[in-house]
């Protein structure tokens, strides 16, 4: 039996990708606080993704793989499947590119994300929430319509758009000691870490991932894709599960993933909105909270910590539902 | 009988302020957001001074005056009054001068911004909620201690100082149509239009106000000001009642005030919660607010608009409060 082996990005792919996306996307600012820093022992820069368009890095990566395909096969309309942000990301992208969107939905996805994609004009599918069910209904979609599918995380210019991020904050910031970004399936991590490793190759590269999904952290340690894990946390962003691609692209660049409670997400979720004055949805606060868990490790160094997303529902905040 | 006639800053004090202010003072960035662009028909350009340190302006114009005194006068200590920010700005440019601050706090502040003020290591006394008493019991402070009085707007310095969120403003966005800024004290309208009446005459300068606390556009229509007014709005920190300083300057340069109620407030601080991902308080959110109500007036045209600050309980929203 063989197994077919993933194209994985190089670094030139990220450069590529910036240029593609530079006219649609923003460079976004890197903030910092003084009353953080003094509270966490570490001098913090923060690459604010949340100001990003549609509110999340996923656009970076959607906009890099509709605009990559040629004008034939973006006219047969895009699809993908996503719980929030990066249907939002297809949504617009595809718009900008002039060409129609479907997300497939899985049940529970907040009614903010799934606002946004309506309003950037896609149409919505609903499926159950599993990555099985998600996967099995943008494939039928595919079949039938013929649309081009861009995974959230498994497509190498996906992980390419995403590599910007790394590429625009280490160039904004070359001093920077140690990177941590959020991972789920593991689209920014891995093209971050790809960019990073290249640009500063003694940077120490880590992810941030949730206690009630730590399947990245499983899975590095297996050197296998753990996909039967059933997730359970409020970063509703970091559900998804390592695919082959992003596996072996953190297996070559990532130092590390540090586990993190919904606790200490919720707590770096409001630090970031009281001394940042940012909205960030939790699943942008977990490299805050993992340095917060990780204080020692962190003391003293220059950290740069990527803000992934600010799509949040303001009905009701995590601390309030949690009084 | 004669009247003394106060000291008012000129565009040369706000050059200086900038420089003096340079090492301490963030470049805040300038955001867009398409969406809402295409909400409300023109073209919105924030200027984020709740991501200035201690989260509002007030640091500009604290640090400043601050900064110009000569070494012995600092060494006295600095007072000020304030219902928050400028307390709060006062306390931390105090601290980076090497100096103690004492601020005196009317009864009914938000107790976020009382936290900061403490947590910058000044000194907090209370008093009565109104400029009368909070008057009164810094005179008799600076009398007992000597301590250099920094009043929140009534100060050349101090508006200098605002100015540069002007400067800094036209310099990143040198096209803008119409320049809007919250008018409390009028320290920051009065600064901002002083500088940009220089770089940009041509610009419409406008102050938003909320209708519960309007004795701005009320001293400008009859030309002297209007202190007997009693304030009653969510915008805590436009409660100030003009000084004869700024309603110098805002009739010399400011084309008109625009009369804002609560609700739209609310609106547009959830709208900038929302779209921009910003944390921003009542009274920064008071700008939009006006360009919500007024959106003949600014179709099509370039506007700016001066995001004042982002200290805000968090524990409890307007927009659940008011549900």
């Amino acid at each position: 039996m063989t197994t077919a082996v993933p194209t994985l990005p190089a670094f030139a792919d990220v450069l590529s990708a910036a240029a593609r996306i530079a006219p649609h996307a923003q460079q976004t600012p890197v903030l910092r606080s003084q009353s953080l820093d003094d509270m966490v022992g570490c001098r913090l820069h923060f690459k604010c993704e949340n100001l990003q368009r549609v509110g999340a890095f996923k656009f970076r990566g959607a906009c890099n793989a509709i605009f990559a395909l040629d004008d034939v096969a973006a006219s047969r309309g895009i699809l993908t499947q996503s719980s929030g942000n990066h249907g939002a990301a297809v949504a617009l992208a595809s718009r900008l590119r002039g060409t129609s969107a479907t997300v497939v939905v899985p049940e529970g996805a907040p009614a903010v994300k799934l606002a946004a994609i309506a309003g950037y004009g896609a149409r919505i599918v609903r499926c159950a929430p599993t990555m099985a069910a998600r996967n099995a209904a943008a494939a039928a979609l595919a079949e039938d319509t013929g649309a081009h599918l861009v995974h959230p995380f498994d497509d190498a210019h996906v992980i390419a758009g995403q590599g910007t991020v790394a590429l625009e904050f280490l160039r904004s910031e070359p001093e920077l000691d140690a990177l941590l970004t959020p991972v789920g399936g593991g689209g920014l991590l891995s093209g971050c870490a790809l960019a990073a490793r290249t640009l500063r190759p003694g940077l120490e590269i880590l992810g941030a991932e949730p206690k009630g999904a730590a399947d990245a952290h499983a899975s590095l340690r297996e050197g296998r894709c753990i996909t039967d894990m059933v997730a359970n946390t409020i970063c509703d962003g970091l559900r998804g599960q390592l695919a082959p691609r992003t596996l072996a692209l953190l297996r070559r660049h990532v130092d590390g993933i540090l586990i993190v409670d919904d606790s200490a997400v919720i707590e770096a979720m409001r630090l970031l909105w009281e001394r940042l004055k940012l909205v960030v949805e939790p699943s942008g606060a977990i490299a805050l909270a993992a340095v917060l868990r990780n204080r020692e490790r962190f003391a003293g160094r220059r950290v740069g910590i990527v803000i992934s997303g600010g799509n949040v529902d303001l009905d009701t905040l995590p601390w309030q539902a949690h009084a």
